[in-house]
């Protein structure tokens, strides 16, 4: 895919990702089988293109749509062909896709180089190379597009909660890994713009897959779950290019001897060197999160706040025990607890009752009602040496319900600082933190796992400074 | 309270934490009040024991109960005096209850010496001392006993999820830190003995309670929020005495500079070295948490699982990429992965499809149904390499329900080796865990966390065996 002048060429994905017209080959009329569920959900997700059933066997309507014996039979205009159907039938697939003219394909099948079959992997990539037409898979999810109503899931859809629109975008090597995060995205209070599980990654390879999100105007943040990449110095200069350009989260699997080969055996990936990963996505700003929960906690942060370069946390908070573990976490994490100004100190004497300290972090009591939250937060975050604000929340207390919720949402749309919210509990906390979200405000139920967000949201924004 | 011979004597708290009469001064007309939400509560919760209402403005019957001017007007046995009032009565009530020969006293009023009123402090111990009476508090939420129904708390009950009773056992210096984890234990599907909040520490401290729990006979394992100790060699005697005796689970706040600082205007207390609490935790086999989920989720295998002193783990996923992620978790938290013999193989090669590849971790395949995981799980379980068994079961899959749970149930129950499940997903997912774990199965979210857990449990079943 390289030219002589080093310059990268990537797979155009556009009709694949937001295609008007899909053909699903393996369409069958079995309800269990993986192209008959594929055709139904696009049915029930109101699809709005041309839908074309492919089946071999085909015997008559599907789902009230015509079926075509061969992708070939169609001789229409086909953006997207999801091909479903044994392994060994695949190659030739593609080569019909190619001489129609397809956008792409997307081949969920399994059974080419992850259980040994090279060869027919081979042929795959030949084929598809041959008509120069972008595959993504196999051994793969495929993909979600919630604008355009794209879902190739197969997946039972009563099992997963499913993201409402959004402006992050989300990569996966792994299929399951993609539907657990799709799953948990709405838990997470943010939304989905595009999702693409690429499995063995023959043809279109991560770097093609990145090159689209990192220019893809509904994508304002990449999320990206990895094992190995198929071609390292085509990796390398498209994280080099686009590393700053939007935030991409990285969760690199596979980062122990054991687990490489592990990863091996899963999608026939190398998994590589760790610390050589580390030092590049170092180097390029991509955010790496070791953990599946980071990745979604730093995609909030990402998506719900401003860039930040100081470092210096003013905390609020109703209860001095979670202000103390807050300060302990920030501080591991390399940030710092912010110390107020004498003004903000004079102003807060006026405010509050005698029994609150004015000192850092900011314990306004057990009994903090909203006006002791509004007139601590205002202080705070009109200081000028507070670059970050911490609300820690605990809904237990008797001061504290929706009228608290009210006074952060105001004080947060004040302010060009991030704000986010502690709040840690049962059913009670947990409905107040979907009110805060809905608003905007990362809430974190783990003070470690905020601070470590946190810290994310600043090494990014200073290495996007320091490129300028 | 130490004699000569160097041998800690400790308060009785017996009667206190397990009462069958309870006085409440400051059992107020005015329903907001907290003495008079707390003989709410009593009274809501069913306590089977007598009740005395205390009120030095008292005026006739409160919510149908005689109500006395104060303690010594009783003139019957009490076990406990919970105290609501203004900090500066506290002291004289004190005495009164010594007087009266009151089992003991919880002080829930703050203003001590934690905002600098430190005389009133010095007289409430004084006073307490002379009459050998062990008084929790001041500045706390006081305690919980679910098998007596005594319950201080003052917090809205509606804020708070019910923890149902069961043997883990919390002591807690913070009370804001105490009511959120009270909150979510019935979330991390055990159950609670008892809860106690002790706050400032003047005259019961840690030690006591600590020694307490350690003999309690309903108490199988006790988890700790602790931010500086009263008396540190007091302290050192006790962790040494009962540090292996059950697991104790501590988290240590204030273990940075500016945290110590926030923990002393919290709770007064001197957070002290971090490096010497780790040490010392460490010399006598207390489990030390990082952050308040690692508490629960290290107090989840600790309660439903045998010791473990094998560190090899046998994996058994039907998602690839989070077989990989656990297989990083492990080995960075110093774990191994279990190979499987060439015998478990061969058995396993008889009965999975071919498509499985027989290796660790054992990956059944996305479209694995209960039968496989039977097969799968029975061979990994009776492996003589295999120490623990994680399961990871991704319930977006088509084949994963709760027939899967059943199956997981049945493995459980015919194995003693540790036994864990790893499920990461929305509302279908936690509908399964709760199934599990209330067979008493951990199910973790994070791969991550589950192996600290694991890793916890190696560290406490060695270091308890070479004690012995």
């Amino acid at each position: 895919m390289k030219d002589k002048k080093e310059k990268i060429k990537y797979y155009d994905l556009g009709p694949l990702i937001m295609p008007k017209s899909v053909a699903i080959v393996g369409a069958s009329y079995d309800a269990d089988k993986v192209g008959h569920i594929i055709l139904r959900n696009y049915l029930n997700a109101g699809f709005s293109g041309k839908l074309f059933p492919v089946n071999i066997n085909a015997v008559g309507d599907l789902l009230g749509l015509k079926v075509y014996k061969t992708v070939s039979d169609i001789k229409q205009k086909i953006d997207l062909v999801v091909v479903a159907t044994p392994a060994s039938t695949v190659p030739e697939i593609i080569s019909q896709c190619g001489k129609a003219g397809a956008g792409g394909v997307v081949v969920i099948s399994s059974g080419f180089a992850e259980v040994g079959n090279v060869d027919l992997q081979k042929q795959l990539i030949e084929n598809a190379k041959k008509y120069k037409l972008p595959v993504i898979g196999p051994n793969c999810l495929g993909l979600v597009d919630i604008k355009s109503k794209t879902d190739t899931m197969y997946l039972p859809s009563f099992k997963l909660d499913k993201p409402i629109i959004g402006n992050v975008s989300f990569i996966s090597q792994s299929g399951a890994i993609g539907s657990i995060v799709l799953d948990l995205i709405d838990h997470e209070g943010f939304g989905l713009a595009k999702f693409i599980s690429y499995g063995n990654a023959d043809v279109v390879d991560e770097s093609d897959i990145l090159a689209y999100l990192a220019e893809d105007k509904e994508t304002k943040l990449i999320i990206f779950y990895l094992e190995g990449v198929k071609d390292g110095k085509r990796f390398l200069e498209t994280i080099k290019k686009y590393g700053l350009k939007k935030p991409i989260i990285i969760i690199k699997a596979g980062t122990t001897a054991q687990g490489a080969t592990a990863a091996h055996s899963h999608t026939a990936a190398l998994a590589g060197n760790s610390e050589v990963y580390d030092a590049i996505f170092k180097q390029h700003g991509l955010v790496q999160a070791e953990d599946l929960y980071d990745l979604l906690y730093f995609a909030k942060i990402f998506e719900m706040s401003p860039l930040c370069i100081g470092n210096k946390v003013g905390i609020i908070t109703n209860g001095g025990g979670a202000g103390v573990l807050m300060t302990d976490a920030i501080c591991k994490n390399g940030l710092e607890l912010a110390q107020l100004s004498d003004k903000s100190k004079d102003n807060l004497r006026k405010v509050m009752p005698g029994i609150v300290n004015i000192t850092s972090p900011l314990d306004i009591g057990g009994d903090a009602d909203r006006i002791r939250f509004k007139n601590a937060i205002d202080a705070v975050a009109g200081d000028g040496n507070v670059d970050i604000i911490v609300a820690i929340v605990l809904f237990q207390t008797p001061g504290a319900d929706s009228s608290v919720v009210a006074e952060i949402v105001n004080a947060k749309n004040k302010t060009n600082k991030p704000f986010i919210v502690i709040s840690i509990g049962g059913n009670y906390t947990l409905a107040h933190r979907s009110m805060l979200e809905s608003a905007n405000i990362p809430v974190y139920e783990s003070p470690m796992a905020a601070a470590r967000a946190l810290k994310a949201l600043i090494d990014f924004s200073n290495a996007k400074i320091q490129k300028k």
